[in-house]
């Protein structure tokens, strides 16, 4: 059986859930792959946090050459989310041939334009299925099966904290403030919401479903954007009157001027597929010429749906590797 | 630009759409992956029906040896529809080297593991995406980037006709007789819908979801199966009773006794993902042991929708070409 050795970078609550997966379902992935995966080296400062999952001392390591050098190790998956030094750490792990494999869509929309050239120059797969959608697998399939197709519209809840928080205000008529701490007293909410609840996180996303549907890369912080801290009791009892939901939403279209895109809030029919995904579930909805109406629907987040999709990119690569 | 040959075995209206796909968006695919993609020969007894695609006499043969002898063809595309003689074609053309991809559910159904050994032994691709929910990419999925699940259960409503019928018997509160009636008037449902409402359409699509999921074959005969020819207005009522809908389910789980497989009507809560899922629409949830709950949504039918999934596998397979 081929052996595929994997660096991680970072050993939060995402690493843990990817680590997790792989300890879980090993045997599994290698009767169905040919293949021995294995995490043997972890860059992480915490080795004593009590995790539920076996590692021992001397994967640890607090120097990240450590793994960039390491000859043994032909795929890098990197979960430290924020920018940097995650964009430098991916970029010096491809310059030294290894695979890389992401969740960070801070990172990826950031500098998608970096991160995927530097993956062509050197000839190494760039994977971050896990950075939209959590556990969904709505990049493989836009990058993969639906490429016949010319496509007109993507539209995502891609956010499952302010999902939840329009969920709750809708169907138990809670306020916006309300919510929002309940959300924060049980851990779906952070304690600085602003990335959420502003919509900087699903502007993210939204640069990478551009990126991959109509080929067009638009800086996160060129999105007009609008998140869901204005809207009011009111504005969900209109709209219900109207027959309608509000949801964050990430959208982009072809028109005739070309790709139009925002984020905000926006009302959906209640017959829309979109409508009825609610709590911290996330959704994307893709029009294509050909394939028509579709929606993907699940997970958003979590450190196990978000460790399927890391890991499903590891053995996408890992198959290549035999 | 490296040119893909491609034979295609039929020209109905799956076979068109699958044309028109192609001949549609061929700049494009070729723009994406460098690939120029081309439907050289054609086996069709009917070369006179208007069809709106561009196809010249020259293209058409009633000798599908002229196809499988032919070179200069690397992928074969199967549309013809039942078990044979398609079978039988997709085999010769395994060993003649070529590449097969197929919409047809009930020849892979049936001869799941012939037509896969065959692929093996040639060294082939053999894809068949379009054969479980049309243009909805679950096999892929299923395949590649879920691949680091333990899948838990499937839930399929995979038949649109069907779908159509109980939605109307739901919605419009009409009783099924007068329901198919109106559906074969409007072409949703064939003259003998028997396939269709009696679920062994179902049964062959449950097959292969149980192979790529479970990696357990059962021959579609061996699938406990119940069509919606019994479902009476009072049964829907009940289920609407008790805020149930009844829709017709393809469904494998995971038990500590094996795998429990059937298919047949199922009440599902309305906050079910798949309760919500009308018309001729189809879909598929999963649920797996990392990923949690996942559902794929769209058109399960119909020219273009299909010619997505199969020109998608057409591609996949012509990039390992390169």
């Amino acid at each position: 059986m081929k052996k595929v050795n994997i660096g991680l970078l970072g050993l939060g609550n995402i690493g843990t859930g990817t680590y997790k997966t792989l300890e879980m379902n090993h045997d599994l992935i290698a009767a169905r792959s040919g293949l021995d995966l294995a995490i043997t080296k972890i860059l992480e400062i915490d080795t004593e946090r009590e995790r539920d999952i076996t590692v021992v001392p001397e994967q640890f390591t607090q120097d990240a050459s450590v793994i960039f050098e390491d000859p043994d190790i032909s795929i890098v998956i990197e979960l430290l989310g924020g920018i940097e030094p995650a964009t430098s750490f991916m970029l010096e792990a491809m310059r030294r041939g290894k695979h890389v494999v992401t969740a960070n869509k801070a990172a990826v929309a950031a500098n998608y334009d970096a991160l995927t050239t530097c993956a062509k120059e050197n000839k190494v797969f760039f994977r971050y299925e896990a950075s939209v959608g959590g556990g969904i697998p709505i990049l493989n399939a836009l990058t993969s099966v639906l490429q016949a197709n010319d496509f007109m519209e993507v539209l995502g809840i891609v956010n499952g904290t302010t999902n939840y928080i329009l969920t709750k205000m809708t169907d138990e008529g809670l306020p916006y403030g309300e919510v929002l701490k309940d959300a924060q007293a049980k851990g779906f909410a952070e304690a600085d919401p602003t990335a959420d609840v502003e919509g900087i996180d699903v502007a993210n996303k939204l640069t990478i479903l551009m990126a991959l549907t109509f080929g067009n890369y638009v800086h996160p912080n060129d999105i007009p954007r609008e998140g869901i801290t204005k809207i009011t009791m009111d504005d969900i009892a209109a709209a219900k009157a109207r027959g309608n939901k509000i949801k964050l939403i990430a959208r982009a279209a072809k028109t005739e001027s070309g790709i139009e895109y925002s984020v905000g809030p926006m009302e959906l029919p209640e017959s829309h597929p979109l409508a009825g995904v609610n709590d911290e579930f996330n959704a994307i909805f893709v029009k294509g010429n050909a394939v028509d109406d579709l929606m993907f629907y699940g997970k958003g987040a979590g450190p196990l749906p978000t460790g399927s999709a890391v890991m499903g990119d590891v053995l996408s690569i890992a198959k290549h590797l035999k």
